[in-house]
């Protein structure tokens, strides 16, 4: 998908929402057990019922790696079972040398054939240049994560300012505004609008709304750009709205809370 | 297995060679696709050739991850097979929220059973400190790496040292010496007396002699500690010394090779 077709999506459903499908097999119902795959049976049931309100589903990765082999198979059946006009983000967080980096590529742009993969910028740019050989699609790289580990060194002094500002000033001349967008935290809302400074023009991909206490308000009115340039992912508050069997009614009932929200937000700032 | 279990393993074998099993299923001999598990059989092989010339073997997971659930499984088996007294690396280059390392932490420590993970720092404390709950197991924090993107960051000047110094630093106090080792390009000797200065102690992994041009001799000449303190490791120039099926003995001869050489530089420097 192009930055245009995401757009498209967005004012078509009036909503920016990605809802990131970190399953967790201790955390779904009991009763899913029964199934011959729980953890796609969640799974199944959440994307039934959130499809019309987001645009986006983010897989994070480690919760199915966590499972061996088999947890590999729940994520491409669920893969399987997500409609193309969906952009399907791998959050892995790689980041290695070009010929591992390479491997990693094909593991989730043709393997998998997700959209896009968040990747680690600490290794510079070499270790993202073969995510940007496939067409029509993305990297997301970490500028400002969520978590309270990101004042260790994203927030580190250098000569032009602090890391995370580096990043992204160096990393948006290694791509264009139609493979590249960045990780910035809804914890971090006091620097979105330096963020806008250096990349006014691309898609962040925005986490920590939810249980981490971001707040929606804030991240629009700082973040939002032409092409609304936002997603707003809401894991754990939408999946596990209910630990019991009608799991997937409070994860709707949730997500159209926020979408509500994002419509209302999208009518004021867009 | 802790500092003093490598150490002795070392001594022993007169080696701190470790052989990194990125086996690229298009790379092995194409005889051995008569086999079930092509890649399981090629590493197999490998670890028969040099299991007793090196002390670690380091599993770059790109490289199985690429071929989906199936190539978890190759790693699976080439786990078991690998015997106690070796240290074992799962290269995987993870980083990621606290609820998110937890669940890579399972599936590394708990699921496949590694010695130790390697990390980037990208996120902080808190994106590590999951792995530390775990007794007798280790991370492996991306210091200074081998590759040239590693000038991009890792090398920007902040307000006490370059980042790379920055990372050393600060982690170090995230756990001790049989937790925390680091990754050290061995392209980057110049650097390495001031990694020592910041970290005498540590185990340090050192990937890049070989294929990436890294010079052993300088590598331990300025890492090296009183407990050795260098896992070296050398991926491609060991197992794919052949593309014909003498790759085992080809590899072994390889190794034999870098074994000695670290054989003579251990009675020098040691």
């Amino acid at each position: 998908m192009t930055k245009r077709d995401i757009f498209e999506q967005v004012k078509k459903k009036q909503s920016y929402l990605c809802v990131g499908l970190d399953t967790d097999i201790n955390k779904i119902p009991s009763d899913l057990a029964n199934y011959e795959d729980p953890v796609f049976e969640f799974n199944k049931r959440i994307i039934d019922a959130t499809i019309d309100v987001c645009v986006s589903y983010k897989l994070n990765l480690a919760f199915y790696e966590t499972l061996g082999p088999t947890g590999l198979i729940s994520l491409q059946k669920t893969i399987e079972y997500i409609p193309e006009n969906i952009f399907l983000i791998a959050d892995a967080k790689r980041g290695d040398i070009g010929n591992t980096s390479e491997m990693y590529a094909k593991e989730f742009f043709e393997y998998y054939n997700f959209d896009a993969v968040t990747l680690s910028p600490y290794m510079g740019k070499d270790s993202v240049e073969p995510y940007l050989k496939f067409g029509n699609k993305w990297i997301i790289l970490l500028a400002l994560t969520s978590n309270s580990g990101s004042y260790d060194f994203q927030m580190l002094k250098t000569e032009n300012g602090e890391m995370y500002e580096e990043v992204l000033r160096k990393s948006k001349a290694w791509g264009t505004t139609d493979q590249i967008m960045y990780v910035v935290g809804a914890t971090q809302t006091s620097f979105l609008q330096n963020v806008r400074i250096i990349v006014p023009e691309h898609f962040l991909l925005i986490p920590g709304v939810g249980a981490q206490g971001g707040n929606l308000e804030e991240v629009t009115r700082y973040g939002i750009n032409d092409s609304v340039g936002l997603l707003v992912n809401v894991s754990r508050s939408i999946i596990y709205a209910s630990d019991a069997m009608d799991f997937d009614n409070a994860a709707r009932k949730k997500a159209l809370e926020i979408k509500s929200e994002m419509e209302i937000l999208l009518d004021k700032y867009h």
